[in-house]
């Protein structure tokens, strides 16, 4: 068993409301020296060993991103090393 | 200038619905190495070198998590290491 974590963040090209708004938030709220914030998804996959990294990478480039405005990084992590 | 990861997700006891749709959509499609996913959230900050973990710690578990049913983690890592 492997855990596996998947990054999905907007492209930097594209435009992210919802990390413009918290951004705006931060600052009436007193937090001026945050000067950009995006928002992106994390998935953690608990996985078998012999899923593969070819496997791995379409999921994340089929199914957890839209890859036309989302760009994925697939994570191998230890189960141990996980919170 | 450094860039600031803040992970959100879900606590080990709170039930993930959206990680749930997503596990069995895989086990439909045929990645049935899959044995559990989970969904959170994935914030990148780009904050100035004087804001303290304090503050990042502050504007992580007031505003971006909801602590209720998520927990967070800050990453600082430097702007060269990122994507």
């Amino acid at each position: 068993m492997a855990r596996v974590v998947v990054e999905v963040m907007p492209k930097q090209e594209i435009l992210d409301p919802q990390g413009q708004a918290i951004h705006r938030a931060l600052g009436r709220l007193g937090h001026e020296g945050v000067s950009d914030v995006r928002q992106g998804k994390r998935f953690e996959l608990e996985v078998s060993d012999d899923v593969s990294d070819t496997e791995l990478e379409k999921i994340a480039d089929s199914l957890l991103a839209n890859t036309v405005i989302e760009d994925w990084k697939v994570v191998r992590t230890s189960v141990e090393a996980a919170q």
